[in-house]
């Protein structure tokens, strides 16, 4: 493998093939491909990756079924959020040497459009490049949007939030609590469950390596869960209806249990609660909550700029490592929100 | 068993343990007592059940289980909806001869009081005494807020309804199709298949016990199933959710497949989906809406003068034979509404 001569070479990874069950580095390719064409088009940038962001939603991207969003092509660079500098422009909204947001995809370079379908973001000058992929990244818009819009937590009501440690669920938890609710987390292992509890403030957290998660919810929330906050699925959310409260809201934001299942497994036995509680089970998409983009940003930088916030970061290294640090986020290795760094920006940011 | 001499006793089928799996006749005792005290307290009244109603949901309240109403008490007769007339009266409201509708349970005579947690109901003079428990009782009343309030369809979307032939099921197939929608049903057999199609005007019918539900589904509703409403629960929601459209919502009534199980079965596999195309799956209890009870009985009624409304009823006899006709909902005998006829009013209604 090449080391990236950023001056003449590509480094890519590509979906070689469609995962069946739990995805494998043997999923992915990699290739040495000549740099885009320098000739840009009017609008175009090419960009260089800085770091590239991680998801558990990813495995979902790799199967050939109707979602929300195309599969990613076999053969194609395997899609990716990135934080990106350009590095030749033309356009002027987006001039060499300041960094942008997109869909940039596990490889050194790429070519961004005005008209892609997740047009270039540009950041601040001065923003730290991980930062928007991380704590002002899409899995804080997606708790945003996901607790308060589709869970509409009431002060004073009880919170549950599965996958509590991860990018997504750390801050819903905080969110929660900064709008006066009551907040058990589900984590997994000790080190996550005190990062939980001591950093981000829940008022209770189920070890769910170590514990009883149905038997502990019963005895953590005796007059039942009014908002759950679910991205876990399976066993979890089963355990979480169990106890709903009546009028509960179950916000269902993923189920990495079963994102690399090889055969789907049985869903919940326990949906007749959902009748006789009233209770609403909701899916989303935080792509769907692009206009109200601002609004996110605004209250997620003023709690950041009150100290409110807690995040974590866990940064890998190596372009050679891309594959593998996929797989952290479904062993639960990651500590914080996965990242990879690609290379430092040429002008400091 | 006494012909049930109405001066002197008062029949009555008793709760006499708590079904496990299926219920059975064996799980109700039959019992003679006195006709209750005609001394009756300023604002009672003492009722004689002309017609009793049957429910699938009844099943639900013979269980030991927390939910929105408590169970049954064993040694006491069965919960039921009836119609009765007054026979004697210390209350105004509720004169000797009218008739009311109530919880009034599997008995000939009952005592009524304001107070109770669900109060006597007067019907107005001239109401045919079925009516109440059928096209204007509380199924369609189900129908409608289930419909309506929670499904929220929008005139050319496509409504699926399990269940299509049954009480609830089948105003809800005719609501949908007042209300400009495109209406898929699922019944058991060609007779029930044959008046949803043609009685309730739904557009396409699905007989799950000839067809492959699931692939019918594909074929009739190739762009999704924008609500579905779901009586039934188990396989068939699951066939429901996989064909669910963007937006689509699944109104959760009952799980009528699932009532008698013995032990939980797996719910849904496919819960996934609920996520990625932003379900939202919602349970409701019509008992939520009894203040908003005027504007359905306003519409109800309408649509019956307009000769709009399509209902059935299947009236059984005989005091003996109550347990045996709770049973009927459950293998899918009953050819509409179910009920069963304890005596004619005394006065022409």
């Amino acid at each position: 493998m090449s080391d990236g001569n950023p001056e003449t070479i590509n480094r890519q990874w590509l979906l070689k093939r469609r995962p069946h069950g739990m995805v494998s580095e043997d999923d992915f390719e990699y290739r040495e491909t000549p740099l885009p064409e320098p000739d840009l088009a009017a609008g175009e940038i090419l960009v260089r990756n800085l770091y590239l962001g991680f998801d558990p939603a990813m495995r979902g991207w790799m199967t050939d079924a109707r979602s929300y969003i195309p599969p990613v092509p076999l053969g194609e660079p395997m899609r990716a959020v990135a934080v990106a500098e350009v590095i030749a422009s033309e356009n002027p909204a987006y001039p060499t040497g300041s960094l942008v947001q997109g869909l940039y995809g596990w490889q050194d370079y790429a070519v961004a459009r005005p008209d892609d379908p997740v047009p270039p973001m540009a950041l601040p000058e001065g923003t730290p490049p991980t930062m928007p992929l991380s704590i002002l990244g899409m899995t804080s818009l997606t708790a945003y949007f996901g607790l308060l819009d589709v869970g509409q937590p009431q002060a004073g009501e009880t919170v549950l939030v599965s996958g509590a440690a991860g990018a997504t669920g750390s801050v819903v938890v905080q969110i929660a609590k900064i709008k006066g609710c009551r907040v058990v987390g589900i984590a997994g292992g000790e080190e996550k469950c005190q990062w939980v509890r001591d950093s981000c403030g829940a008022d209770a957290v189920i070890d769910y390596h170590s514990e009883n998660v149905t038997a502990r919810l019963g005895e953590l929330c005796p007059d039942g869960i009014n908002v759950f906050f679910d991205n876990v699925g399976g066993e979890i959310l089963e355990a979480g209806i169990e106890h709903i409260a009546d009028f509960g809201r179950i916000v269902l934001c993923g189920q990495i249990a079963a994102y690399n299942d090889a055969e789907p497994r049985p869903g919940p036995h326990n949906m007749m609660y959902l009748v006789a509680r009233r209770v609403r089970m909701q899916g989303f998409i935080v792509m769907d909550y692009l206009d109200r983009m601002d609004e996110a940003m605004h209250d997620l930088m003023t709690w950041m700029g009150e100290g409110r916030l807690a995040w974590r970061e866990d940064i890998q290294e190596g372009f050679e490592n891309i594959p593998a640090t996929l797989l952290r986020l479904y062993d639960g290795r990651n500590q914080g929100k996965q990242l990879l760094k690609l290379a430092e920006p040429s002008t400091p940011g």
